[in-house]
């Protein structure tokens, strides 16, 4: 049954209705799901055109059940443990999503994010290992941080590339705390408040090692007054 | 002294050059400094050219001083706590920036992101007292929601207006945490922590009470891919 | 030895004064304590007529071990991780409980209130997956939240659906936060801060992923004025 | 205008459809209005026959401002800060509602939720001074404990009342932290976490002070299966 | 070489003034320290006449190669996880030390502390299953509490059993948190609060899990004014 | 009326059976009481021969209320916000009870703590500004920290004076954690931390400023096996 | 009597000894403590040769009372909140402090840094006001930078200046947390958090606000190797 | 490509600037990388002569597999979890870096502190098990305390240890909190906590279990005025 946009197969009631709402389909958070959950869900949003949609939080044994039920459709990116059926969209962003990675220890998250930039119809550039201890390494790509139509910093630690980054750009910056460091790093706190107080304005945050949810946004700020 | 893009007038060293690199002029952070040392600030921005500029956090009694001493084209917006040296900009974004608050009490906040928004040149939509414990007030509102370009949701206590409201809206949506509440809210965390962990997909946050940042990035959303 | 309404088992003195006392027996709490153990608190249970008992958070291997001693009058509730020695009880309550799940990963824990209000005599309604980022589902379940009598929400991340539920029914509601979420969730902590501020009025909250204790609430809501 | 069930006066959109909905008036949240903003929504709702009508939190300047504004039908408590405009409803509950107060420090909160219930039309017995630190106390109040049909529990520091009280009755149990105490008790978090840890089941827990809270769930509790 | 008091062993100074000094032998921390490294620092307290001597937090698999190295003066009392060298003392307190645990799950820390007291040379009562969801079982001991000269309350949870217990007992009350419980119990944190903000006065702390500080404590107390 | 072992003054139960249970008698939590409170609770505790009777946390102009309406034998302790009615008792105590306060600032806790255990009937030594950053200072007062049978120590900052004297002692130490401090003292939260985790055994804690319940713990340590 | 190095004055101790010892008298900690307490202190340390001395944390009307009773060889530096009796020392280290503060609110503590260093015989240079949100301010100062032998960074809010000017420095960095800010800074966490896992290394902390402390470090820092 | 003072690898960019910047070579954080990457990473360093470079957190595992691709100029530490590839500098410091241990559980941290500062050109002094619950083993090594340079304070639990030495000590002492501990040490959080509120000026602050930073800030210390 599909009454009032979402389809109800017990465990889940799909929202098959959001892709026309948001622009994009129904995301599929797979920690605590089985891969039996995840197949189910991923054919009933493509049953009703729901694509590309994603699954996030995909550990590597299941992301094979996934695909050994769904064909060459679905794609597995491990290093963002994201799953994707159906091809990304074409970009038509208004520019270019810039995602820097403050540690090499950062880039899973990192690769979340650009992976879902991607898939949603932008065109990604990505900055690795761009950590203030040596802030040449950043000033060297001030020119795409100048370009840049939306910047995704993702960092652990203190997470004081946020700051850094936000008072040399002038676009939209999307703040992404990792759970990198130990410690008083509290598994991502220290970088989650650091963030959340940066001296730069312009800087909003999502969860931390949520680069998905930093994705979706950096694509929204990118096709701001364009097709929804 | 100018030299590299500041000027030093001891104890501050104020920006000129944030209009070219940002696209705005620095802003005053009210709190901590005297009268003086705004006028001082506000004179050496005005100077450069760094118009309209902002002063944030500033009480009543600060704002007369100031305004006394930089006469009228110096207002003050006693609900936001916000000063501002110079007219607003003429509004030329991609659409319209939608300010929603869950209560009455939030609306200081909402206030402080709406007249931040108008004075960098953006159209806004005030939406007052859409709290979800009586959703109907909101879903009332659902047009504005489909039609924003950006949506600010401003809300204490529990904050779960920005998850409802992020369920609604295609755009990117900015979740601003406010101290209203008590006990359990723990002076703004309980909202902020809601919101950062909202269910729903395009959720950004700033400070607790930071209604100036969230204007700041509702601004520059609004102008991705338009004049820097 | 049954002196004082307790009868004292050397690790445990079991309470065979409660069925008389509270309506219901002493349910077993499974964490810690040995499948030898718990067989033998729940033979002394039966001994005196404490039936239905419940024993929870009880996993798989132990289940089988406390089934294998106890027979067929023991039955165990995998996803809920509730065993149960005698049958339910038949409804006699006012009304229906109503369990909402915000989404998939919430289920377990709202099963483990289902079971335990339906072994205490409650007719019980399961929602799965009506969480708030997508509101037409909920909203498709009106009826149900509007007939419920006792109504219990299982949520975690930003637990929102406690205060959107709230405030369309007219019943009490039992909010349970559960552990789903990861980064700033802190393990259930979000969805606990957010249910105890609800804008909404009329809801009260109990321990993170207690399921158990949300259920004898329930029932003892559905119960008021009726059999103690 | 009242389009979808609600007023729209500006700084509020009074929520006139409460009554119908929920069985109760919507209740004003005094902190961070000022005494005409809630003269206002106070007067809508009376238009709307939203009587009997709560405002919490209001400090005795306020209230004389509110009372002077709507004369005698408005009526002040100030041990429990509320303003209620129109009549306590008849006792048409099932049963009793006993509020117990651990120490004489807890007495304000209490008296909130007690005010609350007996507003709604509910029977309320008021139980002082029966914190666990002199047991005697409270087991000589033991009958009125079992005959309640709902008691709510209003404890400070350790908030240890809420499990012993909930040991011994049968009926729901809904727990209040409060503020009272020092060092440690870190302005009610001791008592809230104490509360929601209570090893006695079928015991739910408020926000920290909430006697309002506590007041409208005991009435919708002792109200199951009657006049919603 | 023993200068000073201790014996340097490298990876320890061995404190053999500590029998003279404070009454019993340095403890040995096990967590962190290789069978081999305990076995030395032991070996060394024997050659001192620092005996006996205990070893806690020792898991099976090290106690098993401490006694095979060791020989039969040294006892492992798995429940508690405690290893000892040499005999325990003969009971020479003031009275008798009770151990009283609020649920089977905290009975290894229980058995920690009682062993540990008895080590030191005191008469030990144990008391198991006290919790007060079941008033009774506590009352019914309550001879047993009044005849203490020491009171050593075991609980986690919220720990409310040292509140009613300290008001029942004239003796000092040495409370112990434990890690017992599960989401807003935040592995003893709330048990430790309850423990610190006691209603009831004369009762104090030690550390979460912490039974030999208990122990230690409790058998200082019970030789006030006797053999140091 | 007196039933059952208390008086029902209407805003409070006293116990009157107290002293007769515990040794001494009920105090007076002064905060959040009025001074007529106070009167009558301390007039009810005189009429039952609970004396001496201590109101703690009173600040001056509460005392001198009390005081104007109680009469000379009620007697105030401006340092340590004490009130007592009746006179101290004889010391009848073990041994000496020793108070050592860190700092200067640390003197108000202390001198609560001393003359509550004075007034119990003990032997009081002060020892005063014996912090270890002049580690001299204390190991100049070693004798009367051997001599002791009782140390109460009271410690703000980082509260390393426990672990230290803790080392020192062969008596049981009660640790008092103060507020003193600032930043990342977190009013008290550091020191209690700190000596939670003593390194030293033998070390119980009670709360943040409590020195009212420590002298009360060092009065029955100091007669265990004496007189209750 | 000033046996074993220190002077017993009652309410304090004062370490005659701490200059020998560790180069520098002691200071005296203001808050808390009498003008008259303070004066009494600050005279012993005088009689005893124990000068230049420092007094923390004193208001301005404190340091009227003390400065009218030690006359002019006692100097208050009112944004510092610092008073000092007896003269700076002549600058004797191995080279330049640098203090840098990141904004103009945190100039006090800044202050407080670096009156400490000079009084205690070191060259100051300071930097006003060069946060990270417009690093320009900072590179141009970037000679000073690497020209000191110790860098003492001040910053609040999110304190990101200590991990960006820790990897351009090559000298020890001591970096102090401010209280500057609100919302998530907590006030002064974020900034103590931030600092504490900065990703450039040679970065030590010291407590949110403590100039002082900050100031005594460098000092010693600059004088390794040289006067103790 | 080396352009901007780094090389550019694709998953880092590695500062070959830092030797000459900052007087060390970059050290590779060992967590979250592939022994792989940190092979090319520590290739990279050895071409452009950065040598010694240490990588740290590196587990055994890792450690072989790097160790076989580098040879045998790479030499791992196992009790610091450190690696190093190239010789250590020959001594020439200002003088002797002392690492204190307060407890045997502590000597891993410990020696990554010791290994890090030696081999940046320092000589060691190592101290173990000097805690303060017996302190006449930390009294007895007064005179290396006296003639450090840099002291280096490694403790879990309270930490008490770095205000007792830095009250011994004339030069600049580093804490380094550890996560040894249980219960309310909160894996560090304790000593951390009590080590910045130390009462003793002139402590500094690294994080948690961070004896590299320690190394570092001691080594900078150690050469002030000296070699950069």
């Amino acid at each position: 049954m599909t009454a009032g946009g979402y389809e109800d197969i017990g465990h889940a009631r799909v929202d098959v209705d959001r892709l026309r709402r948001q622009g994009m389909a129904e995301a599929v958070y797979g920690e605590g799901k089985t891969a039996e959950q995840i197949v189910e869900i991923l054919r009933v949003l493509k049953a009703h055109g729901q694509l590309p949609a994603l699954a996030t939080r995909l550990d590597a044994a299941k992301a094979a059940a996934v695909g050994a039920a769904l064909g060459a459709e679905f794609e597995y990116f491990p290093a963002a443990r994201l799953g994707r059926l159906g091809k990304a969209r074409t970009d038509d962003g208004a520019g270019t999503v810039v995602v820097a990675a403050a540690g090499t220890s950062d880039l899973p998250v990192a690769e979340e994010a650009a992976i879902t930039a991607e898939t949603l119809g932008n065109r990604v550039v990505r900055l690795a290992d761009v950590g203030v201890a040596g802030i040449h390494r950043l000033l060297a790509e001030r020119a795409a941080l100048e370009e840049a139509s939306v910047l995704v910093v993702v960092a652990g630690m203190e997470g004081a590339l946020a700051s850094v980054a936000g008072g040399l750009a002038a676009c939209p910056v999307v703040a992404v705390p990792t759970g990198v460091g130990y410690g008083a790093a509290f598994e991502g706190l220290a970088a989650l408040l650091g963030m959340l107080n940066s001296c730069a304005a312009g800087v909003a945050v999502v969860n931390i090692d949520n680069g998905f949810g930093a994705g979706v946004l950096a694509h929204r700020i990118n096709h701001v007054g364009r097709n929804k």
